[in-house]
Formats: structure tokens, C-alpha cells, sequence
């Protein structure tokens, strides 16, 4: 995302946020939304600093990066904070998503409520498997892969979710990139490398599984 | 971790890894145990750069903060680096692990095999449910949460995945530090604070849902 902003010398000036940046204000996102939910409405960077367990400079300097929202003195506006990050992360539209792959994960996904309330709509699960295939989880009914394009096209889906085994991967991104889907959520140990305007984020559990077990060897590491 | 080697001037020296290269690792990990199956046994930086979709030059840097492995105008012996960045990892060793909440995303995981065969062994699983206690799951029986402690001591769990709601996680979390788990795989939307010697490793789904609409709002991305 690029941010118009004036520069010292009044020129309108360009900047791209690095990812390392929009991957922390999910969590920023998380927290003020707690702060709402208790009522309060603003906070001082030193109050967030200390309940995020993050230095008071690193949430300065983050949030400069859309040009602050703190006011010296007062701290930040928790409501127009929370509401600002929404727009940033695009949580101010809505999505539908389909899941491929209704397994156990596919399965755990689609029970999740916690997505719709922040504009992330389950529309569609699809699957290979007869014994899955007209199944119905939260009143959707699961349908034939085979019917996945079609509707995608016909519903205009945004978001796929890919809960299949590592061997249908590739083939079944591909597939739905070429019927418009622009994002796809990937719980597969593969990296996805398709045509722009595809977008790809992928949940590598293991690499995760990995990265606990190098902590608890770590025994410099907190 | 610390990695001792010699310096310049032949004085040992002590370097920290940061954690953002440690968490490319798992990455390299997978790509070349790929290429061991396929039977290759040596490889570019060049050749891995192309498969992996990074340069060469960051993977030759990240590399060589263990070492670096590559002999010049040879490459990577594949399985040798295979097994270093293993060690690095710790998974060289092995591991026992519970399942605490074993609803969709607990069962999920519990039939994941692919985590064994890595070295990290389940070894139990646990629930508040009694709909779910007494139910097997690749021959492990649900327990009651209540039996966790007693078992998790005598068995010598190491790591807790948390598949709880979140209300219960801190609670759940402080239960097992106390008892000697060292590490927690943690997927509920909550951050542990914990006493040291007791390592978490948090997958936010939520989070990971978010950076994706982010990355489909923000046509400059690819």
C-alpha cells in the first residue's frame, strides 16, 4: 500500500509500508479492540506499550508509518485508532470465502464464527470426497470440486481456503486464479507461485511445530 | 541460539541468530528434504534461489550465519545441510506432545501425522467435554483436563498445544508451566506472558486472514 504524505519540504511524497509493519497490526487491531469492548477510548502509547509487552518507541514508529493518530499529550483515540487500522487491512469490506477441502482442518475452519464478524462471509465448501460431498456444516451444504468454478464465477467469490493434501495444491490454485478468486488462505506445505493480482497467505504449521522447538532449545531465548 | 566460531583475528566469537532468519530455516528444511527425495545430493544457491523464489545472495547470508555449509563452485551438499539446519532447529531430538481442547481444530491436528514422523510424538489428549472424554483418536483416549498435571509430570510432556477457547488459555497455560512443560503451541488469539524456560509459539489465525485481505487491497503488492 502506498501513503501519500507531505514531506518536509511540502512535496507530496510516496512510501511503502514494509509487510514486517502490516504483520503487527493484526495484533494492534486485537488489543484496542479489547479496549473498546471495556470502554476505554484512548490510551497512551506507554499503556499500550506495557499491555502489548512492546517497547512504547516500536508503536510510535509503527503507527507513524499512516501518519501517527496519537496527539502529543493525550495519547491515542482507541475508537478512530482501531477504525483506521480496520481501513488499512481492508476490514472495512466484506469477503466471501469458500473453503476446498472440508477434512478435519477444512472442517474446524468452517466452525469458526469469528471470521463473519469481521466481514469474512463462508459462502461455499467444496471436496473430492463422496462421503463428505452433501454434508452440511453450518447450513452449508458441501458440493462436488467439480462445481467449484462455476460458482466461484457465479457468486463471485473473494477468498479460497486450502485445507487439501500438498499433491492438489498447485493444480487447484491455479484453477481458481483463473476464475477470479484474489486471495487464497494456505494450509499446505507448498509455496504458491501464480499470476499477479493473486494474492497468497500461506499457514505453515509445521514450520511453526519448528520454529517452538528451536525456542526450547534456545536456552538464550526468552 | 549462540554459535561460536572464529573471527578474523582467530578470537572466538559469540553471535547471536535472529529470529527472522530462524524462521526462514523451516523453509530451507522442506525444500531440501524435497530435493532428498527426489534423490538430488547437491545444489546452487543459485539453483535453490530459483526454487525457492528468493535470491541467492539471502540465501547464501543466511547460510552463512551457521557457517555457511556451500563450498565454493560446488554448492550445497543437500543432505548435509539437511541435517545441520535439523540441529539447529533441535529436530534432532524428539519430542511428546498433548492436545488440550480437542475439538475441531484439536482433532485436526491429532490426525496429523506428518508431526511424528519429525519427532514430535502425541502422547495425550485433553478436554473439559465430557461428551468428548473417553473418545480415541488414533488410538489415544480424551481425557479429562483434570488429569492433565498428574500425567504431563509423569510422562514428561515437553509441549502443549492449545486448542482452547480463549477465556481458558491463560489459565490452562500457567497450569502447565508449573508442571514442566516447556513449550506451548498456542492457537488461541491471546498472548502468553510466561516465566522464563517456558516458551510459546503463537498461531493467529485471525491475524494471518487479515494480512491476506490486506495483501488483496493493495495493488501494489504482488
Amino acid at each position: 500500500m502506498l501513503f501519500k504524505e507531505l514531506g518536509d519540504d511540502n512535496v507530496t511524497e510516496e512510501r511503502r509500508i514494509s509487510m514486517a509493519v502490516i504483520r503487527r497490526l493484526p495484533r494492534y487491531y486485537r488489543y484496542l479492540g479489547e479496549l473498546l469492548e471495556k470502554g476505554v477510548n484512548k490510551i497512551s502509547s506507554k499503556e499500550l506499550s506495557e499491555k502489548m509487552n512492546v517497547t512504547a518507541s516500536q508503536i510510535r514508529q509503527d503507527l507513524n508509518n499512516f501518519g501517527g493518530f496519537g496527539q502529543q499529550g493525550y495519547g491515542y483515540n482507541v475508537d478512530y485508532l482501531h477504525k483506521e487500522i480496520a481501513k488499512i487491512l481492508g476490514l472495512d469490506q466484506n469477503y466471501k470465502m469458500i473453503i476446498v477441502g472440508v477434512g478435519n482442518l477444512g472442517q474446524a475452519l468452517a466452525n469458526y464464527n469469528s471470521f463473519e464478524r469481521r466481514g469474512f462471509k463462508l459462502v461455499g465448501l467444496f471436496d473430492v470426497n463422496p462421503r463428505l460431498i452433501g454434508m452440511s456444516i453450518r447450513g452449508l451444504e458441501v458440493q462436488d470440486v467439480d462445481k467449484m468454478e462455476a460458482f466461484v464465477k457465479e457468486v463471485g467469490v473473494d477468498i479460497a481456503i486450502l485445507t487439501i493434501p500438498k499433491t492438489r495444491v498447485k493444480d487447484t490454485a491455479e484453477r481458481l486464479a483463473q476464475c477470479g478468486v484474489k486471495g487464497l488462505w494456505n494450509f499446505s506445505p507448498v509455496d504458491l507461485f501464480l499470476p499477479e493480482g493473486v494474492h497468497v497467505e500461506n499457514v505453515h504449521l509445521s514450520h511453526s511445530l519448528m520454529t517452538l522447538a528451536y525456542k526450547i532449545n534456545d536456552t538464550q531465548e526468552k
